[in-house]
This record gives C-alpha cells, sequence and structure tokens, in this order.
C-alpha cells in the first residue's frame, strides 16, 4: 500500500515574509564575508555546484511557511563527502558561517540562513549506495529524498521505518539531523534506535566516518548518536545506515468518530490490548481541524458527521485474516462500551489512502488561509487538549479571531500522535501578526513547561524555538550542550543563531 | 510465563586469578592513593557503606569469570544520587580513581578494578521510583537488579524491554552503561532507542539531570545516549527511565534441529515473513554447545538426536490461537521444505522454560570445567559459524584441545542472536593459559576486521577489549573517542585502564 504523498508545496498565497534578522532584531556574528576568492575556491571544488543568482537563491532563503527569510548570497551543491569535507574546511579556516540544508521542509525556521550564511545543499547527494535484503539494512547519501527511498526499499519488500507528511520533499539526512518522529514511531522506534550509521563531516572538515551497518556494535561512544537531532550544529550529515522492516503484507485502516478526548484516551488504552503488535498508527484530530481540512478539500468527508473528536487507527501486520479478526473485535468492542459513536473500516487500497488524506492534508490546509503558527509539543496525555482549549480562549478573548479579514486568526486546531503523547498545535491565520505571536509566546511554552512537557516533541528547536529551550532543560543542560557544540565546532560556523540560546 | 533466572553464580571451582595489573604488565596512572582523611570523609558521607575489610572486598575484586582481579581496598556503597555527587567529586579533587560497579556479571573486566580504585557499587540504589501504566514508561535507580524490574512490571501488566541470561543478579543501571543487547532485542530493539532518560553524575561530581520520561523529546543534544555503552568512563549512571512493552498475553517457543548453518539462514529468512511481528528471539546453537550443556545437566535433552545446529524460536503476541496458526504454519513449511530435520513445540510454560533453559544454561556450562575465553562479536551472517570453525582447527592444530588434563582447551562452542548478526565463541577450558590466549588474540579479532564486524556486539570493551578496539574502529575515531573522555572527566579518573587503548 502505498500512500499519495502530500509533500510540501509552496501556498498559492505569495506573501514575502520580513528577514529574519530585522523581524527578530538579531545581530550577526563576527563571521567572515564571502569574497571573490572564496567563489573561485569553492567553484575549484564543485564546478557546477555553486549558486549565486538571487532569483535562484530565493525559495532557499525563506521556509515554505514563509516564516523565515535569510540573506545567503551563495548556495553550494556538493555530490559527494569529499566536496563537503572540503569546502567545510575552507569556511572554517575563513570563519565563513554555513547552514546546512536538505528538502527545507522544517516548522522551525531550523533550514534557512538568517544572515548572510552559506547554504550547503544536500539535494545532489542522492544515491542509494547499498541495500541488504537479508539484513534489512540500508545504506545511502543523506540527500536521498524520503519518499524515494521508501519507494525503493517497496520494490525490495521493505519499508523505510519513518513516515510523515512531507516525505515528497524532505531528505533522509535533514529527517536524521532533525530526529524526525512521523507517523510510524509508535510501531518501529525512534531514529535513535534505527540508525546504524551516519557519515558525517565536523565544522573543521573533518570527516566522521560512521557509517556502521552492523545491528549490535559495542565498540566506544556511540557518537552517531550526537548528529541524530542536532540540526546542522555539530557536524553535516553526508550519510547514513539504518534498519528497515518488512514491508507489511496486511494493511488496515479505520477512522472512528468520538465524543471527547476521554474516550480517544479510552479507546487508545483499549487499542494497546487488541491491537498490541499490528497497531501502527494511532492519530487523533480534533473537530476544529477536520473543518478545516474539509473547507479546503473537495474529497468527502470519512463520515457523515464532524465529531468533537477523530481517530486515524492504521494496523500493519502479516496476516490478513488474523488482523481483520483482531481489529474488528476490537472495533465491536469499542461500540459496545460506548467509546466511539462512528466509524468506518477502509476497504481497499483508495480507501486506506483517502481516509490517511484527511489526517495529511490537516497541516497543509492550516497554511491555506494564508499562513500558520505551530507548536510541536509532548504533553502528559491528560492534558493534550488542554493546551488547544486555552490557547483559544486567549486568542479569542484578545479579540484576534473572527471570520473577517479584521481578524488574523481563522482557527486554533489540534492533530497528533496519541501514542507519542504528541500534539500539533496549530492557529491558522490570514497573516503574520505579531499581536497573535504575544499572545503565544511564551504562554504556550509556559503551559507546557509546567506539565513537564517538551517544547519540541518531534520538529526541533531550530529559529523559532532556540530561546524557549530553557522551558524543558535546565541551565545546567544547556551549559552541557553549549560545551558540546564549542567542542566539535570551536569557531560556531555551522547553523549559527540556531538551536541554543 | 516467567523463565527461571539462572544468574551468574560463582563457579563451583574457586581459582585464584593472576591480578590483572601483574598478568597484564600494566603500569599504575598518576593517581592519589586513598588516607585515612578520604576514609573519614567518605564515612561522614555513607556512614553505612564504607567497606574496607579485605575478605569482604574479594569478591567485587574479581569478575566472576575469574579472570581479572583487582586490588581495591575501599568498595563505597551510596544510597541516593547526592551521595554519588559527593564522593566523585572529593575523588577528582583528590585524583582518586573509581569504578563503577553494578551486580558484576560483565565479560571483558569492565566492572571490577585493575590497581586501588575505589569500587563505587550501585547495590543500595534499588528502587523502583515510577511507573506509568499508560504510558509504559518505568524510572528506577540503577541498581535495581534486572530480574527484579521484570517481576515488578509484570504485576502491571508489562515487561522490561531487555532480557539476558544473568538477569538474577546484572542491575539496570550496568545494562545501560553497558547497552546490553541479550534475547529480546529482535523484538524490541535497542537501549538507544527505549531508554528516555538517564540521570548521572560526571567524574567532578556534576549531576546529569536527564531523567525525561517523554517518549518523543527534540530540545537539545540528546546528551544521555552517550552514557548508554560508555562503560562508567564518562560519569556513574544513578538512575534511567525505560519505555516498557505490554506483556504478551501468548508466549510460543519451539526448539528445532538442523544439519547446517545455511538451513539455519533460511529458516531465519522464512520466520521474518512467516512470524513477522510476533517472532522475539532467534536464537541458535552448534552441536557442541549442546553437548557440553547435556554433560553438565541432568535435564533431558529437547530432541532425541543432538543436531550439527539448534535453533529455539519464541513468539510473543496479544492473541494466543492467531499465534499459534501462524507458527504451525511456519514449522509446517520448514518441514516440507526440508530445512528442519526435527522439532519440538512447548505445550506449556514448564516446557517452555525447560527449552530456554537448554540456551541460557550454554555460558555457564562453558565455565564448568574451570573457565573459559569468551568472544562477543557481530559478523555478516554467513561468516558466522565460519569464525567457530577456524577457531577450533586453530586450537586443535596446536594441540591444545583435548580430554584428558594435559590438555587446557575442552571444546570451542557457538551460540548467539541469529537476528542481530551476534555470535558467542566461546572456548570452554580446564584452567587459564597463556598458550590459548596466544592462539586466540589477535586470531579472533583479524577474522572479524577482515569480515567487516564488530569486535564487541554486545558485551562492550572493558578491560580485555580496550587495545583491540582498532581492529573496528579507525585511528581518527578513537581520537574522537578520546577527546570526548578528556572533556567529561578531564582527571581521567573513571574506570581508568579499560574501554579506551
Amino acid at each position: 500500500m502505498i500512500r499519495p504523498s502530500l509533500g510540501v508545496r509552496w501556498g498559492a498565497i505569495r506573501a514575502y515574509s520580513k528577514l529574519t534578522a530585522e523581524h527578530y532584531n538579531v545581530a550577526r556574528g563576527s563571521y567572515g564575508s564571502i569574497e571573490q576568492s572564496d567563489l573561485d575556491f569553492f567553484k575549484s571544488i564543485v564546478p557546477n555546484g555553486v549558486v549565486t543568482d538571487a532569483s535562484d537563491l530565493e525559495m532557499f532563503n525563506e521556509d515554505w511557511m514563509h516564516k523565515y527569510r535569510g540573506q545567503s548570497k551563495v548556495m553550494l551543491k556538493p555530490q559527494n563527502t569529499e566536496q563537503v569535507s572540503k569546502i567545510m574546511a575552507h569556511c572554517n579556516a575563513r570563519k565563513l558561517a554555513v547552514v546546512p540544508q536538505g528538502g527545507n521542509t522544517g516548522l522551525v525556521g531550523g533550514s534557512v540562513p538568517v544572515f548572510d550564511e552559506i547554504i550547503l545543499s544536500l539535494a545532489n547527494m542522492n544515491k542509494i549506495r547499498h541495500f541488504d535484503p537479508v539484513s534489512g539494512v540500508l545504506t545511502a547519501d543523506a540527500g536521498v529524498i524520503l519518499q524515494n527511498a521508501d519507494d525503493y526499499l517497496r520494490t525490495q519488500g521493505f519499508i523505510f521505518p519513518l513516515d510523515l507528511g512531507a516525505k515528497g520533499s524532505c531528505q533522509i539526512g535533514g529527517n536524521l539531523a532533525t530526529n524526525a518522529g512521523g507517523l510510524r514511531l509508535l510501531r518501529y522506534g525512534s531514529l535513535h534506535g534505527t540508525v546504524l550509521g551516519v557519515e558525517g563531516v565536523f565544522a573543521t572538515g573533518e570527516v566522521f566516518d560512521g557509517l556502521s551497518s552492523l545491528r549490535k556494535d559495542n565498540t566506544g561512544y556511540d557518537l552517531k548518536q550526537l548528529f541524530i537531532g542536532s540540526e546542522g550544529t555539530l557536524g553535516v550529515i553526508t550519510g547514513l545506515s539504518i534498519i528497515c522492516p518488512p514491508k507489511p503484507n496486511a494493511v488496515n485502516v479505520a477512522f472512528l468518530g468520538l465524543e471527547s478526548f476521554d474516550k480517544v484516551q479510552e479507546a487508545f488504552v483499549k487499542s494497546r490490548s487488541h491491537l498490541a503488535e499490528i497497531l501502527s498508527s494511532f492519530e487523533c484530530m480534533d473537530a476544529s481541524s477536520l473543518k478545516l481540512a474539509s473547507h479546503h478539500c473537495s474529497l468527502q468527508a470519512p463520515l457523515s458527521d464532524v465529531h468533537p473528536f477523530s481517530v486515524l487507527i492504521e494496523t500493519s501486520g502479516s496476516n490478513s485474516a488474523h488482523d481483520e479478526e483482531k481489529l474488528s473485535g476490537f472495533l465491536e468492542a469499542l461500540m459496545e462500551e460506548g467509546i466511539i459513536t462512528d466509524g468506518v473500516l477502509a476497504q481497499d487500497e483508495t480507501q486506506i489512502a483517502n481516509l490517511w488524506y484527511w489526517r495529511e492534508f490537516i497541516p497543509e490546509a492550516s497554511t491555506k488561509a494564508g499562513g500558520v503558527y505551530k507548536y510541536d509539543v509532548s504533553l502528559p496525555l491528560p492534558a493534550m487538549w488542554e493546551l488547544v482549549d486555552a490557547t483559544n480562549d486567549r486568542l479569542i478573548k484578545q479579540n484576534l479571531v473572527g471570520s473577517t479579514d479584521e481578524f488574523p486568526v481563522v482557527d486554533t486546531i489540534g492533530y497528533g500522535h496519541i501514542g507519542d503523547s504528541n500534539l500539533h498545535l496549530n492557529v491558522a491565520v490570514r497573516r503574520y501578526d505579531d499581536r497573535v505571536e504575544q499572545a503565544l509566546e511564551p504562554f504556550v511554552f509556559e503551559f507546557v513547561a509546567k506539565h513537564k512537557g517538551s517544547v519540541s516533541a518531534e520538529h526541533g528547536l531550530g529559529f523559532q524555538k532556540a530561546h524557549a529551550l530553557h522551558y524543558s532543560k535546565s541551565e545546567h543542560m544547556i551549559g552541557l550542550m553549549k560545551a558540546l557544540k564549542r567542542h566539535y565546532d570551536p569557531n560556531l560556523i555551522l547553523n549559527p543563531y540556531k538551536y541554543l540560546p
């Protein structure tokens, strides 16, 4: 079963964002400036991979949500690790700042420059290097697009252990750099467990040759783990090896309507015992999410009524008869015990794709009016939708929400991965407005800190959350992180103004 | 289903080993020596936790295989993290060397001193701190014995994601420190994926407060990963949080006899498609392993004949009817296609326990004649038993193997985790003999390096393999590790003479 990828596309409304540096009043670091001799050197390393045309650079200077805009004058597109190494060694010697960039599908402004950082694009490093069908270990360049990796693996009877809405554009190296979680984490675990090896380049140009493909290797510190989730601040990921699960024979998807978030939690606890080893996704959406998606989509909604909460459950197993029996037993129990009000079970691949569409389209739908403020947080289950309600109330009280143009906010929506206690809180807006941002921050972060959650569950820190890190990490822990950063990147040239406060 | 724990017990034959420092001609580092004022300080911190009696220290100075023996004069038994912090701060200021010790069940001499290092025992830090039955997250002291953690979790409907033969003695902090793999890795993944948080104390006494219990938390570098597998060389693990899987409703175990290792590999590939999500163990033992176990065990062997290879397969699932159907379909296919010669399926918990006994008793059986040389390596599947045969041939050619007392070697055996490409090569001996060691090293390490395997799959480096690290890691990588060690432990007081060359 292959779901249609929504990818991440530039919205129809093209609103030039303000320069990040001006909007947030950031001072440029004491980095070198690019001179002709630097360009000459780069051209000697990557003759066809030096981009300096301003219009060509435009979409790489800006994130896809039009929230952050940098001022880079140069993008480099190396084709192999050796070129990356030479580029980094030069930049380190010249103290030129660099922002590594994958598919540029991030949500926190981590992959675009702030000032004139060199954009180091991995797009031309896009080869599958090796696949072993006995062990299921894939080795590939960092710039391989996730969808391409997954498509290739499916021809071999396997799947990539990670899946997410941006799969049509995002790159697997970027997925590692941001420690992406996505839709399959519940079943296949995090990248810290599935990634077996990382090849990378430190700020100094030193190559990190950690491309092991062994499932077990206890020879020394597991340094590759530091690259996972470091958002290009410790080194540039150029390749990876990862253990991939066999493609499931049977995939089933159900879409359920529920009256309350309490019922959602009851359904989740029940799914753990009834579906256990075949449960591969448990996604939740509130009524506002689904209404927003309906508004921008001509497809018929899965259920005739919009319920306060909708849940999408996916099972992936090896025996379709067994899986269907488990799933129908589970759904019957939910109906009998009054946990769900309504539900539909996909009968074929098209229906499966359509049900998934309603979950995966929500992030895109939230941007359709013009823009979106996105928060990605971990919270204890009971507090998850308290945050959505509290945010909504706050924006209404401040008179920021309405159906006409004078109000910046269209609606506040919540959706997320129940199995991982991961909520995506989105505030859909007609335009970015400082009053909305001020209403949201530090309100959202304080709510999360109060409930001992994480201010970034899976989307990372980037530019947006660098200064919110203290809501989830102690001063001491931040100090340890800064020390590690200096250890590997003494001139602090990699992805500056981001990640750490 | 609870299997009987074999634990790790001191052998009946008590052979004092040589002092590690003398046997391997190691020079003491320039550390401080313990004075009365140090003892006074320690007594002020842990009044009832300062052990100085030589006979009390004996079994903590030596590993259970009688291979390594240190000369510590002091063991400290703190009861909480604050005490560990004060002890470490003092030791760092005084440049006193420290070896953290859990259950002392390691196989590479990592948990015993070499000279007069202070033994820092975690045995008195043995409390379950918290368990959340909705998320399945356990938070506990590092000194909790693995069996106790698992027993507690079973009363809550969950299991610990790690299982291994030494569970009756080993401690969960030590499991993390050595990144133990064990019998369930195939199903539940490695500790890098299941551990959510680590609390630890650095050499300086600084507390590492990383005890997150969030499944997803992308706020900064994942520093806790550095503790996992660092064998007490970067810090002392004092607590941890870990995500635990639900206790499976149905557990089935089959024991199969096969004619060759090729057939074992065929059976493994088939198990991936037939058993898929319910396969929880795929363990292989050769004929010599089983003969050695039979020799020391009064229990009846599972199959009437000893086959060249035996395989133990375990499934763990939520629906016993489904699991039995999958398993019987799998076994029928194996018989029909001539992949297995004989097989038995456990009918009840006692039979399950008895079948597992044959796999878990092998490590202990290998020590019964007096001692054992143990190698734990990763190798590409086809090369796994080539190493066993080559080692056996080599020892025979050097006239070291025989059935009478004049020969040091009893037999060479192989067993391991097929799903993880992890072979345990054991040379059972009547006594430790330098000729055997010289025949084995660097032979075994060179074989592994030639086949791009790992010289330590799951048992770590400790004292035994510190100098073999270069067979699996480059000079550059070792340099990076040494730099990291200096970064966190500037006086190099934590677990010296180990881990790094």
